[in-house]
């Protein structure tokens, strides 16, 4: 098991800034720099909406052709950029260069990332002097970066993972923003990882799509999916040590895993915390589809917030999701807390087609938690798959009711 | 164009009661009975959930052994015999036999229907009774039917069309109860429509799929989809004439139509109608793809809940509908009202991959209208879909997060 950090004490040859450039109201931190003394190999995993933003747009391109050579990320808050045309390719591209001008390096070795309002330009006269205060700024404190990258977020998400391996230490932390829009595919998400170890582009990209598809790709907070969602690794190699692919892997996949889950913490509204398993399914991919339709239900979600471990709409979502099933040989479980699969704690609500003889009162008492954790057996494979989710509250649709005004 | 009344005067043929049996507190009605003189031809559709309620797996035995000897249906609210194993087979039998007792068929020329909370059985004690004051009870007053079957709906849902042909003139007409639950395929649904025209079971059946595939399956509430959906269409010939294919058609899907949108207009906690269509798209398939993206994202219809005329939420539902878009050919109107496609009113949000210069307070003062008309052009194709869908409110959250208290 991977120990795993909520802060992160220091990526060696890496300085952070998170400042007030002008966009939020109030001086509220909405622009950070992350910049590597040396050269990085950069990897990427991007939204596959059909409508990118401008910065997703120039990133994905950047990563495929220069991933070998990368110093900086730059990341503002609330405007998305997206949905702002050649204007928008313009000047994300020309806050890159801001950078590369500020921190001595070429324009294009820089990746840029914005969330908030889709639709408007950025105000370049801010984002210009956001790169200006955020370069004098550069320090050690990354909790400044994640939280000048959040919206609707209420809390800065870190975590980081130090490697021992037989050439030294090694370190791999990420900061993240979430919130609304977390997608059965990648969550809307900004997430930016950073390691001193060394690594070779392919070797970089792999491990990320692999840490995606167990993390980021695992929870859902409303099944949407945003224009801007991204994901980007850099790695600096200053800790001298070559990283060994499973270590790193498991390393990548801990942080990712733990960003993931923050963001489910922290989702719009969230006021319970679900820890879902379908097992016994076809096979994985069905698994994971069936969890989706079940996390994604808003029946179901309004029943976690009413604390209702309504069984019902569970298995009715089960079996709309696309996937041939038999009702007879499902099971369902409810267990207090985050453990994935069943535990001895586990209350069985549903066998056979029908409903046990359990206790309502025993049933709501564990819904009452702030963690819950739910298996499925379809009782037909052996296909599994977990994904975290949360429930959906007044406070979400007051949020997303207002999210412009 | 056919003229749709929301009240039926009765079907030649047929008696209708809705009476209390005990299923609902404070003695509202919770037991409805359709009664023909003579025996039926009988159609349906039914939910295409795994997880099928008793009733369903009744109904869709009878229509495929017996489509042309129907008598009566049968509906219970408050109760959906669903997750109820073989007891509630058994009890979805003895309901139609205990009505074929009362009015003297056999016993499986009864449909049966339940709408209600999942997993508990059918108080058979209950219904015997209702059975026994429906059967006592029987008239023309259909909106005691329609009220019957209602769960959270908040008003009966009827609609009747008069059918002039030179034989003579018949009747088509429908009740139903939606709310929540209601999925791009099939609402959740209970729906009865009858007609007094002849019809052959081949017939009624295509008719009746077609007519579901333009209504039913055109309106989105929360996207999920119950373990009851059902459609039962019965044709008793008592009218004398015999359906012109074309002409039945036209007033079914009338019907079924008008029942539909009522379904959406009163749905759980609904505010604001939408009248969503989707064209240019690859094909009709794929524009219904987009449109049931759209009117199923939880961030459009909070948006639309908050009076938000938030282009961006819509354009990037429709990215992830999972068919290849080009952002700069979409275009993307709003007006005020209910007409499908672009009018001489329609204020455009959205084109060539940016929004227009349009007013925000222009876009407000349409969105704070009851009724909302958006057209998105995908500018690829000719293929062209309208659904009706909905809001997301605080209203929905409360309803369903205390369902079951």
């Amino acid at each position: 098991v991977v120990k795993v950090n909520s802060t992160i004490e220091g990526v060696k040859g890496f300085q952070v800034a998170g400042v007030h450039c002008g966009l939020k109201k109030d001086g509220a931190l909405d622009f950070a720099l992350i910049v590597s003394d040396v050269p990085c190999v950069a990897a990427g995993v991007f939204t596959t909406n059909q409508v990118k933003a401008a910065p997703v747009l120039v990133d994905m391109e950047r990563i495929q052709q220069n991933p070998a050579n990368m110093r900086a990320v730059v990341v503002n808050s609330k405007c998305a950029n997206a949905c702002t045309g050649e204007q928008g390719i313009t000047n994300a591209r020309e806050t890159a260069r801001l950078v590369a001008e500020q921190i001595g390096c070429g324009a294009g070795d820089v990746l840029v990332m914005s969330t908030g309002v889709i639709g408007t330009q950025l105000p370049m006269d801010k984002i210009k002097h956001g790169v200006e205060v955020a370069g004098d700024s550069l320090g050690a404190d990354w909790s400044l970066a994640a939280r000048a990258i959040m919206t609707t977020d209420t809390r800065p998400k870190m975590a980081s993972v130090t490697v021992t391996t037989p050439d030294g230490q090694y370190t791999v932390a990420g900061i993240a923003k979430g919130a609304g829009m977390i997608a059965p595919n990648m969550a809307t998400l900004l997430s930016a990882v950073v390691t001193d170890a060394a690594l070779s582009p392919d070797a970089a990209q792999t491990a990320l799509k692999q840490a995606v598809s167990v993390s980021f790709n695992r929870v859902v907070v409303d099944g949407d999916m945003s224009t801007n969602d991204t994901l980007l690794l850099l790695a600096n190699g200053a800790s001298g040590v070559q990283a060994d692919a499973v270590q790193f892997q498991d390393a990548l996949t801990a942080v990712c895993t733990e960003l993931a889950q923050l963001i489910v913490r922290d989702g719009e509204g969230v006021t319970k915390f679900i820890t879902l398993t379908v097992q016994g399914a076809p096979s994985d991919e069905a698994a994971h589809q069936i969890a989706n339709a079940i996390a994604t239900s808003p029946l179901v979600k309004t029943a976690f917030f009413g604390n209702d471990a309504n069984w019902g709409r569970i298995v009715a979502a089960a079996g709309r999701a696309g996937i041939a099933l038999q009702p007879e040989a499902m099971k369902l479980w409810i267990t207090p807390g985050e453990a994935v699969g069943r535990t001895g704690e586990a209350l069985l609500l549903f066998d056979n087609g029908m409903p046990t003889a359990y206790q309502e009162s025993q049933a709501m008492a564990i819904f009452k938690e702030p963690s819950v954790s739910i298996l499925l057996d379809c009782g037909i494979g052996s296909g599994s798959a977990t994904v975290w989710t949360c429930d959906l509250s007044h406070d979400y649709v007051s949020i997303n009711g207002d999210y412009r005004s």
